[in-house]
């Protein structure tokens, strides 16, 4: 069997994994979705995770990206550093098995004192250049746990930074003082999450801001209903202030999930920024349509 | 029995209480400390919880202090709003038993969209002023959990600014992507210490800056044991770069835990500020005596 009769790609998580059956046409056949993430997998139990999605999809070749990986994952794919294209990836697949079983490799940036790194919005981002929904020059804000501002040169990753977006609201409303505000309610668009990008774009660190959130419902100031949506505005507004300041003229292309893609548009909206959203699992078929054509 | 015959100050709050005997010349005969805070003591069963203090340091009046006065503690002493000094506090006690028990109220600031609360902290606060250890019109900045910085005029509490830094660090360090390289390890002044107060100083946002602590790791440009250190005097250095440019010439008053104290000490000299250093559970004292004063 060959990867040009088709193959299975695995967008493998923390907490969660998704797997498409692609064929011969590049069409998606058949998909599955659990909650069967890296952290769930005891070690030594990959190779019977990996028969598990082979019994729903067929037995196919597979690729697979994100943090199956890493350190924590079935084997670690060492990074590869900036600039990195779909060739470079390409390059440095970690073979499981040979010619049957791969692992996408995360990518580094290192100038200085910066470092950063990702693991599986590679392939998103890659796979939306080389499909053409991204120009080749671009920048792409690409909002999840860890938000990644990510600079496109020549259709390669130039530079990234991360940014403890999700991660931080996640946080504050499991563990943190403001809680019993923010835990149950909805963040939506709307005046509430405005008035937090606000915040976010003009005001002070988000420590002394995030007290603050508590402090106007204590006193009658707020809404206890709004809370979430503000905080969550606040988080987003200063994610995008800093983003903006670094990125280059132009749109940009904000990728991910369609519920969080249109918070981060409305932010950068509110900056004065024009931004394109983009589906970040279709960005990730074809990242890894093409990565199977480099493949053969 | 009579408050100048002496009385016991409590200073009570969310995790702990600390509680002492102090006579009739003013000294300190006995003191108690446990982890009875707040939220281990069951409604209704303050009474008993008082009794207890009472059976190890005897039967005199009782003044509390902290979140014993909140609406998750024994009876909600509502807020002072600003300016608030000592004559304002003691007017707005909370009896809750006549001439016997009293709970001080917290203080409030709320003007324009400005709105933050504090409970506990003022009596140090107001009880280091009527001490003589800081000047009728200074700045103070309180670590904690929640750091205060505080401009005091004429004597009295006109407004104030909460930081979430302490409680920042916690759940960071317990709940979050850095928690393996932040638990456990001791956070001490140094170079570590330094690099991120330079970073907090001068650098971006805090939820960019925090994952390029665990990315220098990764990549070897950062030593794990140093990630503690270092988050810390990030988050005190962000901190201190807008709680010194809101406040006005002079030195700062640094009150509160020796431990804490050091440290934005440490980070004010970095930002060019004088600091001086006042040990909090002393202050504390000096407010519990002058209240039981202005309570005769």
């Amino acid at each position: 069997m060959r990867w040009r009769d088709g193959f299975i790609a695995v967008d493998w998580g923390t907490t969660n994994r998704r797997a498409y059956r692609i064929g011969a046409s590049g069409a998606v056949e058949d998909r599955m979705e659990d909650g069967k993430g890296i952290l769930s997998v005891p070690a030594g139990c990959f190779p019977a995770a990996v028969e598990e999605i082979r019994r729903r999809l067929g037995d196919r070749p597979l690729l697979m990206a994100g943090m199956v990986g890493s350190n924590r994952g079935w084997e670690e794919a060492p990074y590869v550093p900036c600039p990195a294209g779909l060739p470079e990836l390409c390059a440095q697949l970690k073979w499981v098995e040979p010619e049957r079983v791969a692992i996408v490799p995360g990518v580094c940036f290192s100038q200085g004192e910066a470092a950063d790194v990702m693991r599986g919005e590679e392939v998103q981002l890659l796979g939306a250049y080389a499909d053409g929904a991204i120009p080749a020059n671009a920048t792409v804000c690409h909002p999840g746990t860890h938000n990644k501002w990510v600079r496109i040169e020549d259709g390669r990753i130039v530079s990234f930074r991360t940014v403890m977006t999700g991660e931080m609201f996640s946080l504050l409303a499991k563990h943190s003082i403001l809680s019993d505000m923010l835990s149950g309610a909805e963040v939506a668009p709307g005046p509430a999450f405005d008035a937090g990008v606000q915040a976010g774009l003009t005001g002070g660190p988000l420590t002394g801001e995030l007290f603050s959130v508590r402090a106007r419902v204590l006193l009658g100031k707020a809404r206890r209903e709004d809370a979430a949506s503000y905080t969550s505005g606040l988080l987003i507004g200063t994610d995008v202030r800093s983003g903006v300041a670094a990125a280059g003229d132009g749109p940009v292309y904000v990728m991910g999930r369609p519920d969080l893609t249109r918070l981060f548009a409305a932010a950068l909206a509110a900056a004065g920024r024009e931004a394109k959203e983009l589906e970040g699992d279709e960005a990730f078929l074809c990242g890894a349509r093409h990565l199977a054509e480099l493949v053969q």
